[in-house]
C-alpha cells in the first residue's frame, strides 16, 4: 500500500475537514498473485478511538486506486489510517463459482469454504465475531460439508445475504499492512462554507454636510442599522474593512492620488496614528462600546463578525516609535516604506519580522486576542504572502489551540505555491482567482481543481469582485454579468462573498485600472440601496443563499463534478450528498447550468453522469428550478435554454427517487 | 520549500540513478515579499562529502517549481538535499538598476549597496570567500562609496561579470532553509543503458537426428558458438531462458498442448527434475563446465551473461520432497498447482511464502549466490508480481550488499502501481507496456512517462518482441514493421532487448494468440542466420546499437523531450546531453523521426523545440543521419519524408556549433 492521500510532506502539515464535510481517503492498494484483498479508510476520533471504517473501492480500472468518503463529527486533531489485507473467503468466492459449477474439484472446494467458514467462526480478539456471526458461519460451514447435497447447492446455500453480511461485518483479514497514522485537522462548518458580506462601516450612514462642505464618517452605529438588511439576504458573515486609526502622514487622496484633501479620510489599510493602532478604533468610527454594539446587532441577526487584519502600518502608528525594531531600516537611518520600484507606497511601512520575530509575534497575538475578546470569530488577513510562512505557522497555531472556532481567511492572490502553503500552514480559508476564470474551459478547469485533491488543504473562497477587484467582465457583462457570477460564487464553492455595492451593479472602474472609480479604500460611499431594486441582484443573492442553507450538498466543497455540456457558453456542474453523509439522511442533489454569455440567450444539450450521481441512469429525472419553481422532466441527455440576466440558470433540485 | 523530488513515500524507497547519468533534482521553492531568493541542489556522496552543489533555476513561469540537472560519478548510497535561502545581493541589484538610472533614492542604494558588499566580503566560516574574492567584493564596496563618481557609473562598474562571479561562487545566503538528506541508489551504467538479446541456449545447435527420428538439443558448448554473431550486431548481454533440468510429470507438449510427445523437451520454465533444481543445469545442455565455457566466451566479447530467475517448480523439483512446506497445500494435502480458474497448469507448482519465509529465501539467496559464482551478472526475473514485496525488498537489499554490481530486471507485466512499487523494492529494471504502444499519441504519452518522474524508480526495458509476445503490428507489419519497432526501441529507453529470430522477422503467431507459432518455449527452433541476410535487419541492430554507443545521450534516461509533427504517422523525439554531463564535455542532441506506418511512405513538418537542446534557435542546423550517413540542413521547422522499410527513420545527429 502506498501514497495514502490525502497527506502532504508525510504528514507534516495535517489534512482538513470540517465537521459533516464528506471527504476521499485513498491509497493504491495491490498485492501479489491473483488472490483477492479489501482495503478500509479508519478515521479515528481526537482521543483515539475509533470513529468510522470504510470500505474502499477502485475508483478506475486497473490502476489499483482505492477509495473510501469518510466524515467527522467534532472539531479537534483527528487521525485516519488505511488497512489492507488479504481476503481469503472473497478468494474463495470467486474461484467456487468458477469451478464448482464446472465440475472442477468440487469436493475440494467445499472442504476448503468449509474450513474456511470454520476459521472464520472461531476467530478471537479484535476480528473476533459476534455470537450471531459465530452461529451463522458454523452452520455454513456444515453446510458445505455435507456431502448428501450435490456440491453446486451447498455453494448456493452459503453464497447467502446473510454470510455476505457477516463477512462484511467481520471480514477475515490475513496478512494486515497498517499505514501510518496521518493528521487531520477537523474544523468547524463556517471554516469550508458560509456566504461572507465585506463593507466599509464608514460609508454606511456618512453624509456631505453642505453646512460645512465636509463629510461626516458613518459610524460603527450607522453601520450596525445596514446588518438586518444583509441578515435578509441570508449571509453569514459580515466582513469589515480596518476600523482603526489612520495615518496622515503621506494620506492618499481620492482614487488613490499621492495627495489627500481636507477631508479626505484616507485609506483604512494605512493603520495607525496618535489616536492609536492595531488595538484601537478609528475615533470618528467610535468607541469599544460602539464596536460591541455591533456585534450585539450583528449577532441577534444570525451574522459573525470578521475584521481586516492588515499588518502593516502607517507612519503614525505608535509600534513605530515604541518598536523601531520591527521596522526595516534603510542605510540612512530611515524606516524603509513598501516600495515596488520604481513604484513607492510611502504611506506604508512594512513589518519587519527578522529582527524580533518573537516580540512581535507575541504584541500581533496580543492585538488579535483584543479582538476576539470583543467577539470577532473571523479575520480576513490583507497579503499573508508578504510576511514569512513560519510567522503564520506558529501564530495560527497559538491561537488555534486556545480558539479553535476562530477562523483566518487568507488573501493572497499570488502565485500557487504559496496560496497552497499557507493554507498548509494553518489558514482556514483562502481567496482565489475564481474572479479571473471566466471561459467555460477556465471554469470548468477551476472548479475540479479546487474542489479536488488540494481543497484538503485550501478551502477556497469565490469573490465576482472585493474593493481591489473589477475584472473586465464585470465592468462589461452589466446586470447579467453581475448576476451570473453570483450564480458561479455562490454553487461554485462553499464558501462565497459579495462586496459591498454589488447589490446596485456598481461596475465602473477607474480608467486603465482594474478596480472601482471612486474607491472606497479613499473616500465614503454611502449608497441608496432602493436603487437596486429593479435590478433584482439583491433578490438573487437572498436566494442563492437560501437554496444554500437548503441543501447541503452545496455546503461540501469535495463533491463538485462537470458535465458535459455541447454549448461552449453554458457550463454545468453538480454537488451531490450521498445519504450516508447527508444531514437528512436522503440523497442531496443540486445540478447547476449556468448561461456564461451575458448579452445573448443560449442553448445547447447537457450530458449528465447521473451514475456518478448516485441516480438512476435509465428513467426520467424529475428537477425543480430553484430559482424559479418550475419542473422539468430531464434524462442523461437534455436540451437547455437559457436567456441572460434573470434566467442566466438553472439550479436543479432532483427529486428524491 | 515543498515537494523536493525524487522522493517517494518521505525517502522510504531510494530514488535511483546510474553512474554518469543525468537527472533533476526538483523542489516548489518560494518566500514571502518580492525579494530574491536563491536555490542549489545539493549531491552528497556516501562518505558524506559535497560532490556537486547545482543552483535552481525555475522550469517554468509563476508555478515556483525549481530544477537542477546533477549526476553521481560512483556507485553506492547517496544522499540529496535542496538549500534555498534569501539572496540580498540579487534583491539589490534588481533594484538598483530599476532606482538608480531612475534617479530614486540614488545615494541610498549606493550606501546600501557598499554595506552589503562589504558584509559580503567579511564573511567567515562556511560562507567565506576566498582571498581573491575577497578582495574584489572590498574593492566593489570602495567602488560604490566614491561620491566623486556618478552614481549610474558606479552602479555600472559593479555590475560586473567579475563581481557576479564573486557571487556565484560564495552566495550570500540568509536565512538558509535546508531540506531533509533524502536517500539516492547509484548503480553501474548497465542498469540504465544496454543492449539484451534473449535466447534458448538449446535452440543453438539442435538437430534433427533422421536415423533416430528425434532431436537432439544444443548445448550450451555449441550455444556458444552464437555468441561472435551476437556480438558483432553491439549487444552488451546475452540472456538465458531457464537451464535447468526439466521436469516430466505434466509437461507440456509443442505449442502448449497438454500431452507431450516422446523427445518434446518440455517448457524451460517448469523447472525442477530428479536431476536438480534451481542450482542445476539440464543434462543435455552440459555441464557447469560447459556454463563456464559460455560465460568466458561471452565476456572475452565483450557480453555479460544474465539468467531468468523463474521461481516456480515442476512437481519433480526436489524442493517438492525436501521443503514440502514451502509449497501451498490444498484441502485434501495435495499441492496447489498454478491455476486462473476454470484454467489449470498442472505443470507448475508456485512457491508459497508465507510458512516459511526465511528458509525459502535463504534457499533462494543460495541458488542466486551459484550462479553469481558461476559469472551471471544479471537475472530476468519471471514473475516477480506473483511473489510477496517484502520477500523482493528483503532479498535484493541483501544481494546488493555483497554484490552491488549485480543486476535484476522485472518481468512484471501487471498493474503500473505493481510494476512501480516492484521497482522501488530494488529491481534495477523492468519489462514495460511498450510492445502495447504503437500509435503516434500512445508513443509520445509513454516516452513522456518512462523517461519522467518515473524513471528515478523504474527503469524501462523496451522489447517489440518476447518469446511470450507477439503483438498484431509485429505479426502485420511485415520487414518495415520489425525495423521501425527496433528503432522506437533502441531510441525511445537506454535499454532495449530482442528476442532471439528478431533478426529473420520471425511474425507468425499461434493462430488466436498474440505468441509465436511453434513457440521455443516447447520445442528446438535452430535458426539458418544467412537467411534472414536479405532483410537487413540484423544489420539495422548492430547499426543501431553502434549509434548507441557513440552517442552518450542516447544511454540516458530522463533527457526526452517529444518535437510535435503534424503527421499522424510520424514519431519526432531527442535526447540531448548537455556539455556538464556529457563525457566528452560536448553536447550531444540526438533527433529522430519515426514513420510508424510500415506499408506508406510519409511526410511532414516537423518544430524542434532547438531551445531546449541547448541550440541557437534561429540558425540553420547541419543535421547528419546516422543510419545512411546523408547530410542535410534543418531548422526549427523542417520538412521530412520517410518510407517504410530501411529509410524508416531518421537518426540526426547535430554537429557542434
Amino acid at each position: 500500500m502506498v501514497d495514502v492521500a490525502p497527506v502532504a510532506e508525510a504528514g507534516r502539515f495535517p489534512a482538513k475537514s470540517t465537521v459533516g464535510e464528506a471527504f476521499p481517503i485513498s491509497a493504491t492498494v495491490f498485492r501479489e498473485g491473483h488472490d483477492a484483498f479489501g482495503a478500509e479508510a479508519v478515521l479515528v476520533r481526537p482521543d483515539g478511538t475509533e470513529a468510522d471504517r470504510v470500505r474502499m473501492a477502485e475508483t478506475g480500472t486497473g490502476l489499483s486506486r482505492y477509495e473510501a468518503w469518510v466524515s467527522a463529527d467534532a472539531t479537534g486533531d483527528w487521525t485516519f489510517r488505511v488497512e489492507s489485507w488479504s481476503d481469503p473467503w472473497a478468494t474463495w468466492v470467486h474461484d467456487a463459482q468458477i469451478k464448482v459449477p464446472a465440475g472442477i474439484d468440487a469436493d475440494l472446494m467445499m472442504a476448503e469454504g468449509a474450513r474456511l467458514l470454520a476459521r472464520a467462526a472461531n476467530r478471537r480478539g479484535t476480528q473476533e465475531p459476534d455470537r450471531a456471526a459465530r452461529t451463522l458461519l458454523r452452520a455454513a460451514a456444515d453446510t458445505l460439508a455435507d456431502a448428501e447435497t450435490v456440491p453446486v447447492e451447498r455453494l448456493r446455500a452459503v453464497l447467502s445475504p446473510q454470510v455476505h453480511d457477516a463477512f462484511a461485518r467481520f471480514p477475515v483479514r490475513d496478512l494486515l499492512t497498517v499505514s501510518p497514522d496521518y493528521p487531520l485537522q477537523v474544523d468547524r462548518p463556517l471554516a469550508v462554507a458560509g456566504a461572507w458580506y465585506e463593507m466599509f462601516p464608514r460609508s454606511a450612514g456618512a453624509w456631505y454636510d453642505r453646512a460645512t462642505g465636509q463629510w461626516v464618517s458613518g459610524t460603527l452605529r450607522t453601520a450596525a442599522s445596514e446588518i438586518p438588511r444583509i441578515a435578509a439576504m441570508g449571509f453569514d458573515v459580515v466582513y469589515l474593512t480596518p476600523i482603526h486609526p489612520i495615518g496622515t502622514t503621506f494620506r492618499k487622496g481620492r482614487n488613490g492620488s499621492l495627495e489627500a484633501l481636507p477631508g479626505d479620510p484616507g485609506s483604512p489599510y494605512a493603520i495607525g496614528s496618535p489616536d492609536g493602532g492595531h488595538d484601537a478604533i478609528e475615533p470618528t468610527l467610535g468607541t469599544f462600546e460602539d464596536f460591541d454594539a455591533f456585534v450585539s446587532v450583528a449577532r441577534a441577526n444570525g451574522l459573525e463578525v470578521a475584521l481586516d487584519l492588515a499588518l502593516q502600518c502607517s507612519p503614525d502608528h505608535p509600534w513605530v516609535t515604541e518598536h523601531p525594531e520591527w521596522f526595516a531600516h534603510r542605510a540612512d537611518g530611515t524606516i524603509a516604506y513598501a516600495e515596488n520600484p520604481p513604484k513607492k507606497y510611502q504611506d506604508i511601512y512594512p513589518l519587519y519580522f527578522d529582527a524580533d520575530p518573537k516580540g512581535l509575534q507575541a504584541e500581533i497575538r496580543r492585538v488579535i486576542q483584543v479582538w476576539i475578546d470583543h467577539g470577532v470569530t473571523a479575520f480576513r488577513v490583507d497579503n499573508p504572502h508578504t510576511k514569512p510562512l513560519p510567522f503564520w505557522q506558529s501564530l495560527l497555531a497559538d491561537i488555534r489551540a486556545e480558539h479553535p472556532d476562530v477562523l483566518f481567511l487568507s488573501e493572497a492572490f499570488t502565485k500557487p505555491a504559496m496560496m497552497l502553503t499557507l493554507a498548509k500552514c494553518g489558514f482556514h480559508q483562502s481567496y482565489t482567482y475564481f474572479a479571473w476564470r471566466n471561459t467555460k474551459a477556465e471554469l470548468e478547469e477551476y472548479l475540479a481543481t479546487v474542489g479536488g485533491e488540494q481543497g484538503a488543504w485550501m478551502r477556497p473562497s469565490f469573490w465576482p469582485t472585493t474593493h481591489d477587484i473589477l475584472t473586465p467582465y464585470m465592468q462589461t457583462g452589466g446586470v447579467a454579468g453581475f448576476a451570473i457570477r453570483a450564480v458561479l460564487a455562490a454553487l461554485g464553492a462553499p464558501t462565497w462573498g459579495i462586496y459591498s455595492g454589488y447589490e446596485l451593479v456598481e461596475n465602473i472602474a477607474r480608467p486603465g485600472v482594474e478596480e472601482q472609480i471612486d474607491n472606497e479604500k479613499y473616500e465614503f460611499r454611502p449608497r441608496d440601496w432602493s436603487a437596486g431594486d429593479g435590478r433584482g441582484i439583491a433578490l438573487l443573492l437572498g436566494r442563492l443563499n437560501e437554496i444554500r442553507d437548503a441543501h447541503p450538498a452545496l455546503r461540501q466543497l469535495r463533491n463538485v463534478r462537470i458535465h458535459p455540456c455541447d454549448n461552449e457558453q453554458m457550463v454545468c456542474f453538480s454537488r451531490h450528498l450521498a445519504p450516508e453523509h447527508s444531514p437528512t439522511g436522503r440523497r442531496d442533489v443540486v445540478i447547476t447550468v449556468v448561461n456564461i454569455d451575458p448579452w445573448h440567450a443560449q442553448e445547447g444539450w447537457i450530458h449528465l453522469d447521473l451514475a456518478a450521481l448516485g441516480l438512476p441512469v435509465d428513467e426520467p429525472l424529475k428537477v425543480v428550478d430553484q430559482l424559479t419553481g418550475q419542473s422539468y422532466t430531464w434524462r442523461a441527455d437534455s436540451f437547455v435554454q437559457l436567456a441572460p440576466e434573470r434566467s442566466c440558470a438553472h439550479i436543479m433540485t432532483v427529486s428524491p427517487s
